[in-house]
């Protein structure tokens, strides 16, 4: 029994609200030994004053040692294990991109590549033809493959990368990369690995097919290769597990497409932090649970820059105030994972973790920052855990046995 | 899904070296309430400086509250689950001898005993016989015992201890055993507990009759006893899991033997701990990974003297500067269990651990101890989650999902 199955059992409803408040990335290291933290040293006077009224800890996204991907990074956070709730390539890479996968859809990551006259492919990439070129060819794609029975999405990604999404019933998600992943040879043939994914090799084909003629007057993206067959992740919803109408506030495809997955509905589309929390207050009435979502923590982190990442921050401890104005029942602020500016990506490092509420034995922290939070009363504990006690802290989760 | 499926996933390699420094039952307690432990008792310079710039911790060998032997406690400083890998009674003593288990083999414990001219025992323990009488015995049992189509080891332990391995294909390790644990009765056959084990109880049972006919005219040794038989335990190696190129240095045959049922080389004989230290700098460029084991902290603790732990810990102290002499990337200390003087035997205390490396995240402990331990950087983690933190230090883990 997980802790899904538990939580289920126990889930019960009232006119609690939860926000969920996401720096991504929010962890971080010193710079050098001995300094401070991105986190501690940002002025943070906010999340310090929540520090002060709640409980912090420390929070390993999947397990001590392990580096989320972003995808990971947020299952765990949205208290889904990630190891057993696997995002296939295409699934995540159409997700990033806000494609809303159905139960039916299977995707594909693809690449424009160059192929020669003999169909063996000279550049992997398509010459990494410019998003404004590739862009019109996906559409191109879209508007004119037809497979009978099969309805076939085509979206462009990035330069050369766009995703397939084939849609019918019957179609398995496991058929081998057409990508040799070198060049001088032809792509591979689309090859089922077993029984139920049969037809969805016919349909690769057939898709193939029809695109390369389409293509074949193409200077450099003459030919595509295909990756990371994906069903849609099957995965029960907040509504199911939780008991609660959940709704995400998110800038990114990325994030809104992550949250889609675990059935909450995509509210707002806001550009910057201000229009998230603009979202939050309008929708304030209408759901029991809010993931709210801040992207520039990461970037800046991945960036390398310590002290943009600061700075960040620091905008992020400035819209505390109209959160808190909102009076939510609980409150937890927490990143994904660590990207400390000092490592340049996603790294290991439990995220420092607050929570707020009228019942959460508050422990004598001063401040939000990943030192003083190690000797916080949630302790350090694994993310699968945090949608559990924000659910206690709002009223929502009965005792367990008589 | 465990921790070594997800890092066998992940696991990349580099040019890092990592040294993990074992000193065996380091954990303690105070003689008195509010004293200090053994380890916090000891001068160690070295040490706390090392701590100063890593990260501490304290680490259940195996859960809370319990209480680990010798092999499990390695086990899990190892990364595998001792909960999962059982080592059976007969293949731990022959490691525990330096016997190295082939994968065909079944080892049992033997006792000599002694019995009546009736056959019913009189002592099961042949009058704890001295190892300088036993050990002919079991070299004369070694020598003359023939079975057809079976290699039969017979090694001597210590006293009445002895340990046979019988080597062949089809060897099955469930044979009840023949000790019936009291006197006044007759030695009970091997009776296997599975069809796979049929031939090995008939192979017992030959054993037994032709060592009794050699044994005949001992005056007290003139039967024997067979105890825990079990087949070389399946494990994979930290090639495998980890992929890096594992050493293990150590003075003591069991814990060569426990590193040797996980694939690590075993390097040297060193007898001291400075020989030790020098087999580390001699086998510095071949390998990725040292498990170097110093096992008096134990040994003191374990006769219940607090004063020799106290200074066997320091002795361990002094050594530390050669090991960072040598520039490891990731250098870890801990123990592979408590073991106070206070209790003069193995403990459930959770054993401080210190890691350093360049991205460690720096806690602010000042010193390597128990209570000092207790607002690390590293909280409370299972043993089994050591591998993982180091390799992640090392940089040789990949990051989870995209």
């Amino acid at each position: 029994m997980d802790i899904h199955d538990l939580v289920r059992q126990l889930r019960s409803k009232n006119d609690s609200k939860i926000v969920l408040l996401v720096a991504d990335g929010l962890g971080g290291l010193p710079m050098e030994p001995g300094g401070k933290t991105e986190l501690e040293a940002a002025r943070t006077p906010n999340l310090d004053e929540l520090a002060r009224r709640g409980i912090s800890g420390l929070m390993h996204p999947i397990k001590p040692g392990i580096t989320p991907g972003s995808g990971p990074g947020h299952l765990g956070l949205f208290g889904y294990d990630p190891v057993k709730y696997l995002i296939g390539r295409g699934a995540l890479e159409a997700t990033g991109i806000g494609f809303k996968l159905e139960p039916t859809d299977v995707a594909v990551r693809c690449n424009f590549c160059t192929v020669d006259s003999s169909g063996k492919i000279t550049d992997r990439r398509a010459g990494r033809i410019p998003t404004e070129k590739s862009g019109p060819l996906a559409d191109m794609l879209d508007q004119n493959v037809s497979i009978p029975g099969v309805e076939v999405f085509v979206r462009p990604v990035k330069e050369h990368r766009f995703v397939v999404v084939f849609r019918a019933a019957g179609l398995g998600g496991h058929v081998a990369d057409t990508d040799p992943q070198k060049t001088g040879v032809a792509p591979l043939d689309p090859v089922a690995a077993d029984q139920a994914s049969q037809r969805t090799a016919e349909v690769a084909a057939e898709f193939i097919a029809q695109a390369r003629k389409l293509l074949a007057d193409q200077p450099e993206a003459n030919c595509l290769s295909m990756r990371g067959f994906s069903e849609k992740p099957h995965m029960p919803t907040y509504e199911e597990v939780y008991g609660v109408r959940a709704a995400a506030i998110a800038a990114y495809p990325m994030y809104k497409g992550l949250a889609q997955l675990v059935g909450m509905a995509i509210v707002g589309q806001p550009d910057t932090l201000e229009q998230e929390i603009d979202v939050l207050e309008q929708a304030w009435g209408e759901f029991d649970f809010f993931f709210v979502h801040f992207k520039y923590t990461d970037s800046r982190g991945e960036d390398g820059d310590f002290d943009a990442k600061v700075k960040t921050i620091e905008e992020f401890d400035g819209i505390i105030p109209r959160v808190t104005a909102l009076g939510p029942t609980v409150l937890a602020v927490t990143g994904d994972h660590s990207t400390p500016a000092r490592l340049a990506s996603h790294s290991w490092h439990p995220v420092p973790v607050l929570l707020v509420s009228d019942v959460c034995r508050t422990d004598g922290c001063q401040a939000f920052g990943e030192t003083a939070a190690i000797c916080g009363g949630l302790g350090q504990f694994e993310a699968v855990y945090l949608m559990p006690l924000l659910l206690a802290n709002a009223g929502r989760l009965e005792k367990f046995g008589a």
